[in-house]
């Protein structure tokens, strides 16, 4: 045979083959070894689609576990079609690697995202690999799909509407800090179990897909908490044109956190303004707040009443427990 | 008002607000403002998705004007919908961007996109803008639609179809050399019109959209060519289980390549090897090739029949004018 004929041999085909083929079960992907992949929505559906992408030393530090980098890019993105009301449909994963990327890497990464596949039945469709000279960037395209029109907007909240969110706040800037060795982060009180909980909610988001049901048959508006708190509720009050007033002692804080903010109580502009939480936040007319509330329970996923709609321009307020509107330094994370 | 409530002011935002949300025109886009996107298909399609990723210093140059960077980043991906039978219906964009991008690149970059998306009828649907250490990475994926379960694959060519090529093959590669300054490039007896025509066929791919539908009604496989045409040839034959018997005399190249090629015959090889050249490689069955022809000529993009499926296992070889079998050192790009 000719060395003109070779139809395998390249590194880049040998590691989709090894590693990623395997992941593309679902009969549209074509197993990967076409252009491109096909998708068949069902009758009635609107497809919501999502992209995000995560950079080393940006997103996530280098030498972050593989599996776990590979669960972040493909969360962040879940998170946005949970907070959408949407259901996962499948995603396609672009990769930009380093060249000296080596396979226990990539094995490790394709482990992850095996995992989360499987754990969130959203199958890979497709992709594209190719190489960097500057850091690894992971992008995914999510797509999900829910009844025609149905849709959670972040417009569409109304004065007297309740604010809630899932979860817990503030947690993955806490891991941040922790996991990049923070010189404050070293005093704080934290026994191993909370430190390492800490660094688990940075690392590894939560997508609250077991809500996207209820957020979308009762949420007047809803986005995923990414760039923290206080700048998301802002967008939202911004595209809904809306005040939000929230009272800070409700915002929903773990053990861990309150352990951090008890001997820190300055941090606490930190975690309504810190990113990462991919938490969903979320308005609902007051007598849909139990309907939430319910599927949160049903769920294991706290959902708290933080606050409530005022008529208003776009501006959201936190009061502290004097009734004092915070005085917040910065809102939200911005890239540039 | 407070600091904290500011909604605007972010770098990242204003500059989505300037110069990408005005290319967001589609309703389902939410004008990005939203975490997601919605796209209703039409019933009884399916969707086709693609994603491609550029990357600075490796598939393009940092400084080639910026809106070719955008055409490259969605036409790429545009030629897999063509290539899959396919027509455009949106995409999403992400961009790692250095700090240090200015805004006039992406001024520029956006007015590319923007024509590019009234040249194809492809809007905008959403993005991520993220900042890197590295080169500025695009990635776009890119959905089309076509009738159900008619996406054209790789599989499907059958012992006796002819083998189709659009366009002309490996002006690309030769342009890529004329705009890296490639030391052999020098010496090329080609006048200005001739080098500034690689050049551009390197920097503005041409999605053969225009054929999508005809390939769809008619080829049995095809796919764009994207590493070269021998070894995406190959990467057909090999899906389809068949061998491809190509006349190399009847590869079709433009007037500037043939201009390079009669002074260094050799380059032959570069160019059926070389990327970058998005044209659609097809099998047809002879019965269906007139009609596939009609279809270039009413689309001014020329279809040539370069040679015939035979029975095999996924060799692609290409004879010379002597019927010899050319032996060619890679075939293909690739990344690792």
């Amino acid at each position: 045979m000719a060395a003109g004929n070779r139809t395998t041999g390249s590194g880049e085909d040998r590691l989709i083959d090894r590693y990623f083929r395997p992941l593309a079960r679902h009969p549209g992907a074509f197993g990967l070894i076409d252009d491109a992949a096909t998708y068949t929505p069902p009758p009635g559906q609107d497809l919501v689609l999502t992209v995000d992408a995560i950079v080393a030393g940006v997103h996530f530090f280098s030498d972050d576990p593989p599996e776990s980098i590979a669960r972040k890019a493909l969360r962040v993105n879940l998170s946005d079609l949970a907070a959408k009301g949407a259901a996962p449909a499948g995603f396609l994963l672009t990769m930009a690697l380093p060249k000296t990327t080596d396979e226990v890497w990539l094995a490790d990464f394709a482990q992850g995202l095996a995992a989360d596949i499987a754990a969130f039945g959203c199958p890979l469709f497709g992709g594209d690999t190719v190489s960097t000279p500057g850091p690894a960037t992971i992008s995914v395209t999510a797509f999900g799909r829910l009844p025609e029109g149905t849709a959670v907007r972040r417009r569409g909240a109304k004065p007297g509407d309740s604010i809630v969110v899932s979860g817990a706040i503030g947690d993955a800037v806490l891991g941040l800090a922790l996991r990049g060795r923070d010189a404050d982060a070293k005093g704080w009180p934290l026994d191993d179990d909370e430190r390492l909980f800490l660094i688990d909610r940075y690392l590894r988001p939560r997508p609250r897909l077991e809500l996207a049901e209820t957020i979308r048959l009762s949420a007047s508006a809803a986005m995923d908490v990414s760039d923290g708190l206080a700048g998301d509720l802002a967008k939202l009050c911004a595209a809904s044109g809306v005040d939000a007033v929230v009272d800070l002692a409700a915002v929903p804080l773990s053990v861990a956190a309150r352990v951090v903010l008890s001997a820190h109580p300055a941090l606490i502009e930190r975690l309504i303004t810190g990113g990462d939480d991919y938490e969903i936040l979320a308005t609902v007319s007051p007598d849909n707040f139990a309907a939430l509330q319910e599927a949160g329970e049903a769920a294991g996923v706290p959902v708290t009443r933080i606050g409530e709609v005022k008529e208003g321009t776009g501006q959201a307020l936190f009061l502290d427990p004097d009734g004092k509107v915070l005085d917040l330094a910065q809102t939200s994370f911005s890239h540039f």
